[in-house]
């Protein structure tokens, strides 16, 4: 496995990569979600390059940047087990050196859910993964449901400025007690790790009623409002029923599906204490 | 010379050309100013590639879309006869299909000048641009000095976005009698064509000023707008002295140049009759 930071060497390394190319873009502090993208793009891929960069501009300015957790050795050893070939870790001033001045905004799908929580949130999204294609040139890309609207958001952004790749969604991993893999559970103290499991009880009770027959959206988002707000410890930002799509609230009936076979996103944020989490699940037809 | 519409097209003979590939956007409606782009592309690489795309996008709601000149056939011929090896016709709907939301923003040098007359013209211009790179993969791309805020939106865009791309830009043609070539020339009326000259004389009179050891960059601004001022037919929009930079206007002095050749750009822009006209000089240390 090799490690580059400038992008002269990662274009460098690049071109002696074997063709097809799987990329995983990620913040580092990989946990198994990560993981799991990787070997999903060593199964389908030839190569597998790895970003890890902690991207300031997708953070707000009360949000977590200074804080996000980092290890870059412990990444790197379990990078080299998981299989990657190439590992970039640009700095903050080789992706935003001075004088820098272009973003690229996905404007619909971003006005929902976390973009309207996370003001200016998808713009730092979708500009650092548009320089990243540019820089990697895969053919696959690679990113985790877990992030349901940034998977939106990210395939819209690489089919409207014609990246000639293709996005990836892999299944959300979780704990076994149910809590969605993420960077940010190393914030929860021991009470807060075991409340945060509500969101994945409020999002199976919801599943449940749908699998028994509930198609009223606003039901689905009530009852998962319910779970949320039996946990002290938790706070809920959103509970969504929305188009897997659009991303639009569904009011009134879930429809069947047309031409996908998910009919509904179920999704929320909630804070467990000062700890912002997130988690999904499509509902299937 | 191969002619394609679709992108799947492209994107195919695309990778039978030769490298490296010189590219060349236009909006069609060849001049002389367009094929020397194309002449100076198939001297320095293997392989020329242009695009003809009116591009609406960058067309304000009162302007001249609907009108701009077209002209496929003596587009084509133009081209064959000039050397260029592939070109791409792509429709609004092969760039802009339905559901289409992304955007690709340059900040601040696009509130000035042209940007500062033309909301959104270019974001239009950087969007576009930014989705021709990644359909044709070009190693150089050649854009007229004409144009000249363009291009430098265009240099700053491929730079922040990480295009490995060369962005080359080519002198300004010009008729005998000093008028830059345009698209837009045609809308003149023979009086109008005649009045047109003026901008060149206005930028002449300036440069003249300037190699006579003026250096106050105001009075370098009034002596271009005493010019236009003396032509019945023209009307000035703006007469602008700026850093051939960060395009600001400069106030007082214009400094020798620091790490470039050129110290100041002088651009104007002008209605003749209904017409709307731009042109630029580069004054030297």
């Amino acid at each position: 496995m090799e490690t580059v930071i400038a992008l002269d060497e990662l274009r460098l390394a690049r071109l002696r990569l074997p063709e097809t190319v799987g990329f995983v873009p990620t913040m580092g502090f990989l946990h198994e979600g990560h993981l799991s993208l990787v070997r999903a793009a060593q199964a389908e891929c030839a190569s597998v390059v790895v970003s890890i960069f902690v991207n300031p501009t997708q953070f707000g300015p009360n949000e977590d940047l200074a804080a996000y957790p980092r290890d870059l050795q412990r990444d790197l050893r379990m990078l080299a087990e998981a299989g990657a070939d190439l590992v970039w870790t640009p700095t903050p001033e080789i992706l935003y050196p001075f004088g820098y001045q272009t973003w690229v905004t996905v404007e619909q799908i971003t006005q929902l859910l976390e973009g309207a929580v996370r003001p200016g949130h998808f713009r730092g999204v979708a500009t650092v993964v548009a320089k990243l294609f540019s820089c990697v040139r895969p053919q696959r890309a690679y990113f985790g449901q877990k992030d349901a609207q940034q998977a939106a958001v990210i395939r819209r952004m690489a089919q409207d400025l014609n990246f000639d790749l293709q996005v990836v969604i892999c299944p959300t991993r979780r704990e076994a007690d149910g809590l969605a893999m993420s960077s940010r559970n190393t914030y929860l103290s021991p009470p807060e790790r075991q409340a945060a499991t509500i969101l994945y009880r409020a999002l199976s009770a919801a599943q449940q009623a749908f699998a028994a027959g509930e198609r009223d959206a606003g039901r689905l988002r009530q009852c998962m409002t319910e779970v949320i707000q039996s946990e002290p410890l938790a706070r809920l930002q959103y509970a969504s029923c929305a188009d897997p799509d659009s991303l639009q609230e569904i009011e009134g009936q879930i429809s069947p599906a047309g031409d996908h076979q998910d009919c509904a996103l179920l999704s929320l944020a909630v804070y467990i204490g000062k700890t912002r989490l997130i988690d999904n699940i499509l509902l299937g037809d």
